[in-house]
């Protein structure tokens, strides 16, 4: 069925955008005019984000459209977390084969749901038919000089992760693989397939860091391709110690030690934070766990050199892949 | 072949784009990061547009590389043109089946060299394979209750418009039909494709409108529709006067005259302004013509009521169609 652009955005986003733009009160215009127009609140900076999430890409042919609403803003919340930033503002941008209207209110279910528990507006966007993708902008706000960046890392910091890196990257498998994760109960499968449909974006945590990190990151392509492009931006080498990454216990059901630490190194998709901490801020962290809802485990630590040695009970590993390319396939 | 996202955007637009950035010296963190670091200007509201093209839907597939790079950038700058905003920062997503270093240099150059004459930055943004579609957030900034909106006409308002509409659509006709145009010379064929391939946005005039125009509304769907959705949001019906739409001499070349009038009527792409004056500042039009180097023509009037009305010679005639929708087709 044909619906034009206005009607569609009427329909599924509109209102519920509206509303939530209100509340905050500091977007004079938001949806229907040729551009969103924003308050940035004094003496801040601002965060720019932006993400796109392609079928067959990024999520799987056939995921749960509410899933696909949910992450497409997640990622970009994630990249805000991981910047330190207060999320303000977004814009969306549609592109799907038809306008089916089913797809849609899953998809603008998943999405403001979000939003709403992040009270970050919808403001704008674009609805176009092509193949199915979904790039989200986000806007957030840091006070001046406080933001995190990747490159503010020293030898000698310890190096932190969030949550379970791992999880989402099984999600994908049992997911996408007919027939794995046979030893799984109920539970255990729908939590991994959760971690990989809904992840959490760490934006409480993300504002927490501002004064405890030296540099932090969001966990997309994998532990240690994140890990890397911090420690390479510091100027530094990572040093991961295998035994001190947290594993899950359904990811340890369906993929047993060893196989968990390989997909939390190298599976991706968590949106976990990774940071570093110099050492006299160390102490500071284990308050955080009581505000922030979420695992944080020292890892391991940057040091002089480059790259990221995995370590296991001390000694060195070869990694089989340092990262997720784009281009190279998955 | 396969190159990593980070390598792509190193080797085709970090040098530029960083360039670009620093010679603004308000974006203290660009690519590279998890998000782009901001400084907004003190008391200034901000402006946000997004737009997507995707191959075979806003462009034919086989264009000119560099044409797609600049239209992406175009589309948004016509949007913040709309406003009346001074443009300073744009977001880039790259969705392309394979890393094609001939298209990727020719996209960059049309994309930075657009960037560049109007001192917007590229900050940051995401490349990723697929079906190839681009999609640009551009940011701009306006004095707080001066930005332009699509609401504030009102009834004996004049309705203008810029340049001359429906260059852009002859243009399209000429670069996807095969052995239209034949009465053309070559230099009526290349402005009209020209026109199509490398629309100029109307930034400079926006600006100076925030003093003249009521409402202002970009004409990307064709004149008759957009200014339709300007009267619909201020609360008024449009009148359009067929005879004093300004058609260009290669138009009327290409299609005569009454062709040219429904290629400015229905056509769209063309990204000039169409804007509203309330009669006691009409006197204000002609001396910005010096100014903005393109045509202001009086085109009309908002009255009471709903819709829009083209009148040939005082009469009134039906419209074909309204407007163009991405889901039900061109």
């Amino acid at each position: 069925m044909a619906l034009g652009e206005f009607e569609l955005i009427e329909r599924y986003f509109r209102q519920t955008a509206e509303s939530l733009r209100r509340q905050r009160g500091d977007a004079p215009l938001g949806i229907g005019d040729d551009a969103a127009l924003l308050v940035p609140p004094a003496g801040q900076q601002l965060v720019a984000a932006l993400d796109t999430l392609v079928e067959g890409r990024h999520f799987p042919s056939g995921s749960p459209p509410r899933s696909i609403g949910h992450r497409a803003l997640a990622v970009n919340l994630s990249d805000l977390a991981a910047m330190g930033a207060d999320p303000a503002w977004f814009l969306l941008s549609l592109t799907m084969p038809s306008a089916d209207e089913t797809f849609l209110e899953a998809f603008a279910s998943g999405l403001l749901q979000l939003a709403a528990e992040h009270r970050i507006a919808l403001v704008g966007g674009d609805t176009t038919a092509g193949p199915l993708s979904v790039t989200v902008q986000a806007l957030g706000f840091v006070p001046p000089g406080r933001a995190l960046q990747r490159d503010g890392g020293t030898p000698g910091d310890l190096l932190y992760v969030s949550g379970t890196p791992g999880d989402a990257a099984a999600g994908l498998q049992l997911a996408m693989v007919e027939g794995v994760g046979a030893a799984l109960d109920d539970q255990q499968r729908q939590y991994l397939l959760d971690r990989f449909h809904f992840p959490a974006p760490r934006v409480a945590l993300g504002r927490l860091l501002r004064d405890v990190a030296s540099a932090c990151i969001d966990v997309s392509d994998g532990l240690a391709a994140d890990a890397g492009k911090l420690a390479a931006a510091s100027g530094c080498a990572a040093v991961i110690e295998l035994e001190r990454i947290p594993l899950s216990a359904p990811l340890t059901a369906f993929a047993d030690e060893a196989g968990g630490q390989r997909l939390a190194l190298s599976g991706g998709d968590d949106y976990e934070l990774c940071f570093s901490v110099p050492p006299d801020k160390a102490p500071r962290i284990s308050p955080l766990l009581r505000t922030v809802g979420c695992r944080l485990s020292c890892i391991g630590r940057l040091v002089e050199g480059q790259g990221v040695q995995v370590l296991r009970d001390g000694h060195a590993l070869l990694l089989e892949t340092t990262g997720f390319d784009h281009f190279a396939g998955r």
